[in-house]
């Protein structure tokens, strides 16, 4: 085997060596059954196991209260972007959406297409959270959505708005499981499994089942938080292998001494990173106001779009993947999700202390 | 290893033991690049060729003509019964839909709650396919949809209605490239995975580009047809593995010599089976009348329930998995996709033998 790439991709992104190995091990046979868990029944006995146990796995890492449900479900966040307005936003209400990034924006784009929604808060640059201490909502709000991490721009929620009786919905994509939360803050939290939960091809759902007595008769099935309620995420065939893979990575967590263990490890990565920027007296440009960075998207610049590409050409050279920044903000662009090494972290921030004595 | 299970299930279901093997031989590393191929960005050169390559094998095997456009997309069939009127059915149309069994019946109920929607044509029984040659649609149709294989019934047309210019929508789910079929007849094509394409996680859409240019605005982005042919199906992140499994899939069938030999070989293999129904003078009873049997599902009956169990469980304790009928319509079914290989057919054909010789 060749060594393991430095992969710093924003998603999919890098997954333990050790689950990969697990899943290979028992890729054609799973548990002695004479099959791959590709080729299970969703209504078997097995797949019933792993759907149950992959619930209660999540229950246990965030703590999540009773009264909610977790679903497993298909399309991503940008489809969870038109469902949330589809479920919620019912004709005499208004949606509610703080903008931190280019992920909040393509929420809101499709919100816009649903029913009446408005922007209560959006920084002029995308460099820190708003201020939402002193935010009032009536009661003609649907919800209030935010993105907790912004992938793109590297922000991250510190804290969560305190906004009384109405659901606080959040779109926890790229930071799901990277520190511990207060879910009973939460009407709905969904995220993409693609960064932190395992593969591309789930998306979890964790929703407060009595918020969802109002949805419209005529929003189609698929597209009902209610439907996949209702048949415990199998209301259709499930992506048997993607919960398969998201099993092994919280297992894999909770070997890791579970989310204050990860929150700690993930800091203690990430300083190495914002460090080297910090030290660098403006060789590094971090693009994020320090009180608001994220523990998983690290986005950085240098002075010029030729030193960048220069930076780059030479990361690639030397193992590293995945860190041009997103083509709509250019530079440069760490994820270093759950999974992502100590040693990644280290050999990249190494790298760059050697770039720049030689470009300085 | 253990011995491989008899797979009849009706999806997830049989994968081929060859594709198995090379998934699990590269799960961790995929072409000598550090990383499994589920750690890989969709955005990258590996990935943006497994989406071309998969899109030519599909042109390749089922002759797909110039003007069609190949989808990876998730959400399975059931998301694809709401795009359809979404994106077809405008305010001035009807949808026609032809009800041969229990899937066509979902479509309709999605279809429904979008907008004006007949049924063209429903048999008594879903005991065969009806007579379409007469079939005349007015210019107010969006389209007519079938199910070309009724998975739960074991209905298959074995010749597609000639409507003009009307567009005609199949859902292919779980007949996809069991035999050859003409591209050019059809406006819609799609086909949840699970069955004959690769493990569940990606529904297959194949679809004429010029009949998208009236899709309402209001339609979320995720659920527009033009939003994923614009995006070449790299609109937000797609199902790398699953894909990935289809591609290796599909290359599985062309080393079998194409959709012709597929066909050759899904006759012999269910005429083991039929033949056994057919030449049990009543101990096992077929649903379908003999010309629209299906060779990709084979239901059958025993005399009565009690017997019928007897069957399951002998069957399970001899290496069988997945005989039992769908909940809705009891009794036993085989499901026969391209991947269960000859000798699941000819052990099960000698099972049903032996047992009514012990029973009969």
């Amino acid at each position: 085997m060749s060594k393991r790439a430095y992969n710093f991709n924003a998603g999919p992104a890098a997954l333990p060596l050790e689950v990969l190995e697990r899943a290979q091990e028992e890729l054609v046979e799973y548990q002695g059954i004479g099959m791959s868990v590709m080729e299970i029944s969703h209504r078997s006995a097995e797949y019933e196991q792993l759907n149950a146990e992959t619930q209660e796995l999540l229950a246990d890492l965030l703590n999540i209260p009773a009264g909610y449900k977790t679903l497993f479900l298909q399309g991503g966040a940008s489809t969870q972007f038109a469902m949330i307005p589809l479920n919620f936003l019912t004709s005499e209400k208004v949606a509610n959406y703080v903008i931190t990034g280019s992920w909040g924006k393509k929420a809101l784009k499709e919100s816009k297409l649903i029913g009446e929604t408005r922007v209560v808060a959006q920084p002029e640059k995308f460099s820190h959270v708003p201020d939402l201490s002193e935010l009032q909502l009536d009661n003609s709000s649907a919800y209030l959505h935010i993105t907790s991490n912004e992938t793109i721009e590297g922000i991250q929620f510190q804290q969560f708005p305190n906004i009384g009786d109405i659901p606080l919905i959040a779109d926890m994509s790229s930071d799901i499981l990277c520190k511990p939360i207060d879910v009973s803050k939460f009407g709905l939290i969904y995220a993409g499994a693609q960064k932190n939960l395992g593969p591309s091809g789930v998306t979890l759902v964790i929703v407060k089942e009595d918020l969802l007595e109002n949805t419209p008769d005529h929003i189609p099935s698929m597209l009902r938080y209610d439907t996949h309620i209702k048949a415990n995420s199998l209301y259709n065939t499930p992506p048997v292998y993607s919960v398969y893979m998201v099993n092994l990575v919280l297992k894999w967590l909770k070997e890791k001494g579970g989310l204050d263990q990860v929150e700690k490890f993930n800091q203690e990565k990430t300083k190495l990173i914002y460090d080297v920027i910090d030290e660098s007296q403006g060789f590094y440009v971090g693009t994020v106001e320090k009180q608001d960075r994220s523990i998983m998207n690290i986005p950085f610049r240098l002075k010029d779009e030729a030193l960048e590409k220069e930076f780059l050409k030479q990361t690639q050279e030397n193992g590293f993947v995945g860190l041009k920044g997103h083509r709509s903000v250019g530079g440069m662009r760490a994820s270093t999700y759950n999974a992502v090494p100590y040693e990644s972290c280290k050999a990249l921030s190494e790298f760059m202390i050697d770039f720049q004595k030689r470009n300085g």
